[in-house]
Parts: C-alpha cells; sequence; structure tokens
C-alpha cells in the first residue's frame, strides 16, 4: 500500500462528500432519503466501481452496496462499512470516513491481486444516525433481519411522515426490504473504521483505537412533580420544590459514574421545568439520565443508586416522581479473535494504539450479536463530534485501512 | 362594627370584582391598563362613594382613590390600601381583598361618628404585580416621587409598548405623574391588608399576621459556559458539564438557606440548558437564584456561598460562568410603634396571631421608607397564591378590619 496515495484518496473524496449538504457554511446536515443523500450515493456508487468492486447498488433500505467476489465457491463475505447519513449541522467525518476507508481498503485488496477466499461486500449504510425518525441503524438493523413493515410505517419525522412515505417518495421499494436480510452464517466478519467522538485517543497521542466492546446504555426521562408555591413566602420546610429535588439526583451523577471504577459515564442532558418562572417554586422538572457502561451490572447500579435518591428526596417531601426508560441497550463484546489480529497488525507497523470501549452507538453494535465484529478508531481532535469543528487526520485515516487490509489480508491466509 | 354585615360586604364585593377577569373560568386576569382594570376601577369609585369618601378619583398613573377629611386644619393623613391588579390566572383576593378592607375600614371609620385627627386616604393601586413590565409597585412608587417619565418610556411589556403609550391609550395623562409626588411628612402612615400567599398562618392556625419586615431579596440569572461533547465518548473527568456544575449549586441552595437560621429562603425557580440534548453534555446552563431574608447579611453570605461553590465546579473543570443580578432590595422594616398597637388590639379582641415575616413584595415597601408603615396578613388556604385555588375567609378579612380600624381609632386618639 502506498500510504501516501491512500491519504490523498480518502481527502479528495471527503473534500467531494462534504460538500453534499443543506447546510453549506454550517457543517455537514445530510439527512437519510435527502436531496444531499441522493447526491453522496450517486457519488459513492462510482467511486465504489472506480475501485473495481461489482454489482454496485442501491438496495430497498437506501445502503449503497458493492462486492469483490471470492475466489472460491460457496464462501462466506467480510463486510466493511459505515454510514453515509449525518447529524444536523455535523461533522465531514463521522461516518462517510468509514466509508471512504472500506472503499479504499477494497481498492487495495483487489489492487493486490490476492487470492481471495472470502468475498468482500462494502457498504454505505443508510439512517444510522436516527435524526429524522428517532430511532437509528437503520440500513444495518435491515440486513440483519431486524426491520419489518410496521417499523417502517410506524417510525414518523417530526411532521409525522413515516420511513414508508419517504422511501417511497425517494423511489426505493420498502416492500422489500424483508428480502434484505442476510443470513448470518454467510458473514465471515463486519469491520467498521469509524472516528472516535471522543477526546480519547487525541488525548493520549495515540494513532488507533481498538474497540473492545461497545457500551451498553439506559436513557430515562425522569418526571419530579412538586408543587409551585411563592418562593417568598413558602418555608424551606414546607416546599415541593421539583427542581431542588432533581438538582439533588443530577448533582450526584458523576459520583455514581466514577464510582463504578470501570469508565462508565452518566448524564443529564435535557432538562425542562414549569412553569419555570424565577420567583415559583417549580411544580415540575423533566429530565433525563443517560447512563452508559461496558459492564451492564453497573448500569443497574447507577440506576439503582439514583432512583434511591430520588425517592427519598421526594419521600422527604411528599413530591411525586415517574421514571420512563426511553432506550436500554446490553453492551456487545467485539471480536476477541479479530481485535488479536488488529493489535499485532498496529504492533507491527509500529502505530500507537489502545485497547477502548466505544460509548457510542455505530452499525457494529447491530452486527456484532450474529456475526463477528471488529471496530477501529481514529481519533478524532478535541474529540469534537457532531459539530462543524469534527476532525480528524487523514494520515490516521490511512492507518486505519492500512491495519484493517493486513488484517483482511491474514484472515484470507486463514 | 357588626362583624357579619363587613364580611358580607367584603364577600359581596370580592364575588363582584372577582367577574371583572379576561380568564373567565381560569382564575383572575386584571392586568393593568386593560378593559377589566377599568371596570375594577369605576366599581371601586362607587364603592368609594357609597363608603361615604369624598374627592374620589382615579389619578395620572392609575390609582383609584378617595378621602375622609380630618375634623382638624393641617394635618396629617393616614393612608390605607392595596393593588387592583393581578397576575395572570391569579386569585380573586391577591391585592384587591386588601383595597376591599380599606374601604370597609374608612366606611367604619365614617360611620363611628370620632372625631378625626388624621384625614384618612384609601388607594386602590394600579400596576403592584409587574406582570406586563417587569417591573412592578408602579402606583406606590408614583406617590413616592419614584417614577419618572423615562421609567415610562423604557419599560415595555413584551410587544414594545411602553407604559407611556398604555397610558396615552387609557385616556391617562403621564405628563402630571411627577405631579402625584406626595410629601411623606404629610403621611401619619400607611397601613395595608393582604392576604398571606403562604402557608404559615394556614399551618399554625392563627387567624392574623402582624407584619414586623419586608425581606430582602437578590435575584440573579447565573449563566454557566461549559463544552457541548458526546454522553457517550467523553470520559467523566474531561468534561465541562454545564447542567452538571448547575445542578452542584442548585442542590446547595436549601442548606445555604436553612444555615441561616433565620427563615431565609432560597430558589432555583427558572432553569434552561443548550442544546437540551439527551445525549449532549450541556454547553451552556442558565438559571436563577432568588434568596431572600429579613437580614441583609444572610442575604450576601448565601450569594456568596453559592459563588464559592459555583467558582470552585467551574476551576474544576474548566468552565466559565456569569452571575447577572437583576434585583436587589434590602430588608424593610415595619413601623415598631404601631405594630405594638396592631397586636394589642389582636389580644384584646382575643384574635390569635403571631408577628411574622413578609417573604413578598408589597406596595407598603415603597411606603416603609418613608413612612411609619404597618401590614396586616390574613391566612391564605394551603399558603396558594397567584393561581385559581387562592383562598382567604371572608371572616379573617373582617377581623384584620376591625384591627386596623381600632388601630386608627386609637392612632386618632393620640
Amino acid at each position: 500500500m502506498e500510504m501516501k496515495l491512500v491519504e490523498e484518496a480518502i481527502k479528495e473524496r471527503l473534500q467531494m462528500l462534504r460538500t453534499f449538504t443543506s447546510t453549506p457554511g454550517h457543517g455537514v446536515t445530510r439527512l437519510p432519503f435527502s436531496n444531499e443523500a441522493r447526491r453522496a450515493a450517486d457519488y459513492l456508487k462510482e467511486e465504489m466501481e472506480k475501485a473495481g468492486l461489482t454489482s454496485v447498488w442501491m438496495d430497498a433500505v437506501g445502503n449503497v452496496r458493492g462486492r469483490l467476489e471470492a475466489d472460491e465457491p460457496e464462501t462466506q463475505t467480510i463486510m466493511m462499512g459505515s454510514h453515509y447519513d449525518t447529524v444536523k449541522n455535523g461533522g465531514a467525518y463521522d461516518g462517510i470516513a468509514g466509508v471512504v476507508c472500506a472503499i479504499e481498503t477494497a481498492k487495495a485488496i483487489k489492487r493486490s491481486g490476492m487470492h481471495r477466499r472470502y468475498a468482500l461486500e462494502i457498504i454505505a449504510f443508510n439512517d444510522e444516525e436516527g435524526m429524522m425518525f428517532g430511532s437509528g441503524c437503520l440500513g444495518s438493523k435491515a440486513l440483519m433481519g431486524m426491520v419489518d413493515q410496521n417499523d417502517i410505517r410506524r417510525l414518523n419525522d417530526e411532521n409525522g411522515i413515516s420511513i414508508e412515505e419517504w422511501m417511497h417518495r425517494w423511489g426505493s421499494r420498502p416492500e422489500e426490504i424483508p428480502a434484505l436480510a442476510l443470513d448470518a452464517d454467510q458473514i465471515r466478519a463486519f469491520f467498521e473504521i469509524h472516528i472516535e467522538q471522543g477526546p480519547v485517543l487525541d488525548a493520549g497521542g495515540k494513532e488507533i483505537g481498538i474497540v473492545d466492546c461497545i457500551v451498553g446504555l439506559l436513557r430515562c426521562m425522569v418526571t419530579v412533580r412538586g408543587r409551585a408555591d411563592h418562593a417568598g413566602t413558602t418555608p424551606m420546610h414546607m416546599r415541593r420544590d421539583a427542581i431542588g429535588i432533581a438538582s439533588k439526583v443530577i448533582s450526584r451523577l458523576d459520583q455514581l459514574a466514577d464510582s463504578q471504577d470501570n469508565g462508565s459515564v452518566a448524564t443529564c442532558g435535557f432538562i425542562r421545568a414549569y412553569p419555570n418562572a424565577m420567583n415559583v417554586i417549580a411544580e415540575t422538572c423533566e429530565f433525563t439520565m443517560d447512563l452508559r457502561s461496558r459492564e451492564e451490572e453497573s448500569i443497574e447500579r447507577m440506576m439503582a443508586e439514583a432512583e434511591t435518591i430520588l425517592k427519598d428526596c421526594c419521600a422527604e417531601t411528599g413530591a411525586g416522581y415517574e421514571v420512563d426508560i426511553k432506550l436500554r441497550q446490553k453492551p456487545v463484546a467485539m471480536s476477541r479473535p479479530i481485535m488479536d489480529i488488529l493489535c499485532e497488525t498496529c504492533r507491527e507497523n509500529e502505530y500507537s494504539f489502545q485497547k477502548m470501549i466505544s460509548g457510542a452507538a455505530h452499525d457494529s453494535m447491530i452486527f456484532a450479536d450474529k456475526t463477528e465484529t471488529a471496530m477501529v478508531f481514529v481519533p478524532s481532535r478535541e474529540g469534537r463530534s457532531h459539530c462543524p469543528q469534527e476532525y480528524s487526520e487523514y494520515g490516521h485515516l490511512a492507518k486505519a485501512v492500512k491495519i484493517v487490509y493486513e488484517t483482511i489480508v491474514k484472515m484470507n491466509q486463514e
């Protein structure tokens, strides 16, 4: 692999792809089923064909796919890819960098002329972010047989337009989605290169992250029901202060996470109070808790302890509360044998690397339950992501391509 | 005084006055310069005249006023009143009950045929609540010479319409406001009967509250400037979590207030975060602190300690903060000699009473700096106020009238 050329190719494509945005000058906005998504998909199809992939097509759910067939009959397929949609006003790397790297990996394998024991399929997934329909990983779920007609009718955008309707407008055939489901036995492995979206590699001066696990997640909305009273005339001991009670829980989240001692994180990112007036004690306060950990027990423990604080504060004052669980995902382990090859390959190349958890969900999560899955992270400058400031070095992306390429070469020699 | 008749008169008038609302069925909404305010003012003028008051008029700032002249020449005036505006969707007692009680007090004095050493002026103040222009106590401030042309041009409603413009629309003459300023030396005392708007009297089973002080108040908006990061991928120790930092301060407000050990209160009633998304660490969080105490030192101490917590949390994480002081009022003492007469009169009548602080601002606050001022509270059921559920017993209001009436009688015998 000529690293300089790989780096140049990645740069050129990412610079072209960042122009497919509905918000020029304000980051990249490429929502599923948009005109920008269409232009990006058309460009990716061309690039896949230029890289020497065959059977290049867009499937019924909007994934762009291309193949390098194997040199042996009736063999498994190694799959590799990431997503080509973005959040609103996002960056030029999240998802799409992994798609471009996958195309480069395929090109390198094609050009190497090696004997291919396994076929290679490159995929640019649609709708990983869940920006429009609140769900996410639509493209990868469809391949794993996890999307049915009900889902695409049930999930609506903010104007009440369903995924199914968007697909019809886009010229897609939603009725063909069930047929997209792959037989997991036919997949040898799934690879995803992705930007870290966090500060760990950048702060640690590492070039490569080998993901050993995607965190489990519990996301809930808590509503504290207090009582609106005059902020001046109500003695402290007679209050049912919904913001006050909420703050008792939120202010403890950092301790709850730290005490797990395994990199768990706990976040309140959303808070809303009513009537939200300077001189009125809050009647209600809603807030979210987003609890993530590599260990399911840690998530349950953080949740239980937060609920104990909440319960005690409410009992003390006579306030009430409700907890509405919005999302619950188990931690997902990456393939240990493939991780070992990736680490070995980093060492051979003298790339600095570390094993790490992924604190964010990815398409890999969908594959990991059914097939051996590996994720390679590259540093995000200052950990910034989902914003126009998002940046990863082309050189790091090229190194990630080299690591995965050599790992796939080794697997083909199994 | 025939208590049954006083109670009936109060009931009848309050039942009529609650119909002057722009939100029938949803509490009383009688904003300054509204049609409802006009109808209430006209009704109050009629009732003042029926009670035997003379020189009944509406002044340039919208106060409704009437007088009982003294039997001696060149003497001082005892003033009594409260406000006739309400908050949005407020109750049928806040302010207006004190106006009705003042009219009843004047009627009793007139009917008693007593020798009046002092004149008596009854006032229904305009715009105490500050609902439209964010200020408040407009009517009482005008009488104390604290409103000038700049104020009424500068203060706008939410549509940018100034007080001056509202006055013109109402047919008032704003240019006459400076001439409303009274000579404080000509005022013997100011009395206000008001509902407590808090739970203290109701919970303690008392009929009357004698206010000894109106609390001082510091109200500020705090802005914490953190950094938006991914809630999953950012380790706890690398965060600048604006909601997290805000919660550290808010969760301590109750302890800060309690530790003053003098009935001080501290409230965060307003909170707003940005971007306020479940899976994003908050970049900014704004919240208010409303600190009240009978002792100025307590307010300063609570503020200083809250700011220390804020400063420490920000220093730890590298976040920033700003504090914008919105309002700062010193505690105001009521007249001790008049309080003594009011307490003695309660004892003579065997009414249960207690001295207490007022945690809310009132027109009395404006007078207290310049003249001897007294406030009498009646219980608010369950402490509810500024809501349709606001309720005070007519019997308690009649007892407050009796206490103030007898106190004024005693003062006329000085």
